[in-house]
């Protein structure tokens, strides 16, 4: 195949300089005119991709992004951590758009690295409280009632490098520990239902496959209003970091608790007390006692363009701004954005579908004068919570914690267009 | 990386047999009895993945599907066309969920293969019957106000090879010219009310960037409705088989009109009578006239599992139908499902976001006594349109065409749960 880049020197000597900002006006050239008094060959341009045939529909059975995207990937920060096992990556947040995140893109948590689970090995055992002890294969679990639906997930320590002050330039590395995603699954309460729970049980512990054997306690009202046992995530089956072939779904709660590689579910009359809810995922308080089971992802938002890494490039005029908003508690009420660091605020626009505990997408459009703004986002749930400011939440909560940090985020755009992170008092 | 198949003998004697089927009851095993009676080491069994770290959070920073899942992949016919430039794959139905086509298995046609557009070199042109002729990069694009919207992309020749009799052996081949995915981009009228239409404006004609050039007269009236000027799929950059960088969505009409690697948008007042919309894409009647202009996607619903490529494995007993309902007029108001080729119907449940021209999910559940079944799947638009059969359309078009054919599809489960392409009279 021929590609454009083979001939770069014609294809950019044809086209280029064929588009000219002029205020007030989307930036567009007329085409019959300067264009080719400067001798240029356009319009009709004819680029190389016009030219010559690409490739057939054998080529790629399964598809990936361009070359040109080849940036847009999950990061990580190599200081953060001891392994790369035992990590976090984030999602790309500035370089997406709309409420689904793309299944190669969703940031990635791990306690022991991605377990590579062959399906047909694959068991789900349920023991405990139950009346009926069980194994499940994969395909057993494929037999009951199935459900889809859309949630974001979000680690609970999304944001918190920033619970001190803001720390790293990029949206991607601020907000990224979420992705959002349409889950195919079975309703856990079919699967308790089916072993048959006892009188007296109250709680179910989930507990992962890879070597972390990570496991996490639901109390029983949560498991049976709204958790899934997943096993598709946008349509095909869940990807091996997402927990291939099983993971927990447990929606509007952190994300630790989505367990992946789901291998058990034990039902008891009590949490238990699993390192993950005791030495990790509480929140270290001012006068050294720590919150626990606070599992709800509160209400937040972020303008996730433009931002560190996707600042502004067209100089002033018109400007779009981008962002997201979710809430643990439902759907989102109310999106405002500021550009004065929250003296002023403006009512965003809620695009497309407002669905239970899934990302909202939110706009706000505006004649940047090129002089420098504090962006923000301030989201309102539908019961009624506003995103608290970083400050109110040190009040409340003091510094010690790196969880649970939904805090108005603060982007400093200069007149360069550049983006920064910041913090306004 | 240790793979669970370096050591596929260990991992399958622990694992195995642990389930079995009983009747009436999801198939499941008591983990405590039989199999310790074996000799067998379970439970607790300890999987080859639970005792080795994985991959760690650097190893994917673009993620791909599991290794398992190598055979759910896009599929050509060979010998449907003379080049794979010119040809068509098809989306692998009988392996997805939900009403999200991952974009990696989105079905491709292509005309000339799949263009390499360089997105710095990318214009748009408006010209014609406009106040003002323009052309506009990618980042002028991006500029204007966006929306994000779930559309299904349905090939007017899907199920083209159906007309005459069933021919292919698969919900993949026969159905799999479909796609969903959510569009970022920005609504067409603003973009014509940019450049300024003239008051004897009645028709556009959209012109891809392919070496084909393929080119359609859309109705002004559509083009203002609800068509977008898309730079986005599921989140993330169209893929280059999609029309990256800029492709046009024209909701609920045939694939063929939403125009990939979109170069050009001409106003003009009648249409153009491209070849795409006089020797293809018009039906041939059984009178040898053709219809022509015949956009819309009706109504349309097929069972994709089971299905020939997704055959009943477990015996009798509980079994679930999954399917997908669609329509051009808007959404989906019922599905009906038939065991017995059409005598009997009852009513599938609908699941998932009813979405204006999207894909619907449906399921049906029953217990599966071994007799052989005729499944097929009926489906009701919010037009009150219903699903014809293939008899009804031959009926009415003859059996020259290989449009817009959305008859009812039977498939034939037969005693051992293998599935067959079938018609019923």
């Amino acid at each position: 195949m021929l590609r454009s880049s083979d001939k770069a020197g014609m294809s950019r000597r044809r086209l280029l300089k064929s588009v000219a900002a002029s205020g007030g006006v989307i930036a567009a050239g007329a085409f019959d005119g300067q264009a080719r008094a400067n001798g240029e060959n356009l319009p009709p341009n004819v680029a190389d991709w016009s030219k010559y045939l690409g490739d057939g529909v054998d080529a790629r059975p399964y598809g990936m992004p361009a070359e040109y995207e080849k940036d847009v990937i999950r990061r990580s920060v190599r200081w953060l951590t001891a392994s790369t096992e035992s990590s976090v990556n984030f999602t790309p947040l500035h370089e997406l758009e709309g409420i689904i995140t793309p299944n190669g893109l969703c940031f990635e948590r791990h306690h022991a690295g991605i377990a590579d689970v062959n399906p047909r090995d694959y068991r789900l055992m349920i023991n405990g409280l139950v009346d009926k002890p069980m194994i499940f294969t994969l395909d057993d679990i494929k037999r009951f009632p199935r459900t889809n639906k859309i949630y974001f997930l979000e680690c609970a320590a999304n944001s918190g490098m920033e619970w001190r002050g803001s720390q790293l330039n990029g949206c991607q590395y601020t907000q990224g520990m979420i992705h959002c995603v349409q889950y195919t699954g079975v309703p856990l309460k079919l699967i308790l239902d089916e072993a048959g729970l006892r009188t007296n049980a109250k709680w179910v512990m989930a507990e992962g496959g890879d070597a972390s054997g990570m496991n996490r306690s639901i109390p029983l009202e949560k498991a049976l209003y709204d958790c899934l046992v997943a096993f598709k995530m946008n349509g095909e089956a869940l990807r091996p970091e997402q927990g291939y072939p099983v993971r927990l779904v447990v929606p509007g709660w952190e994300g630790n608790m989505w367990v992946k590689w789901l291998r058990r579910l034990e039902v008891g009359d009590k949490p238990w007390h699993t390192r993950e809810e005791t030495s990790k995922y509480t929140d270290l308080m001012e006068n050294g006692k720590s919150r626990r089971f606070t599992w709800v992802m509160d209400c937040k938002s972020v303008i996730t363009s433009p931002s560190p890494q996707a600042p502004i490039t067209h100089g002033k005029g018109h400007t779009v701004i981008s962002g997201l908003a979710w809430s643990g508690q439902g759907t989102i009420e109310r999106v405002d954005v500021s550009l004065d660091g929250g003296r002023n605020w403006d009512a965003a626009r809620i695009d497309g579908p407002r669905l239970h505990k899934a990302l909202h997408r939110f706009y706000y459009e505006f004649d940047w004068d090129g002089s420098p703004l504090l962006l923000q986002s301030r989201a309102i749930d539908s019961i009624g919570y506003v995103q608290p400011t970083k400050a109110e939440l040190r009040t409340a909560r003091g510094t010690n914690s790196i969880y649970h940090n939904n805090g108005i985020q603060t982007w400093h755009v200069m007149k360069t267009g550049e983006v920064e992170n910041v913090e306004v008092s």
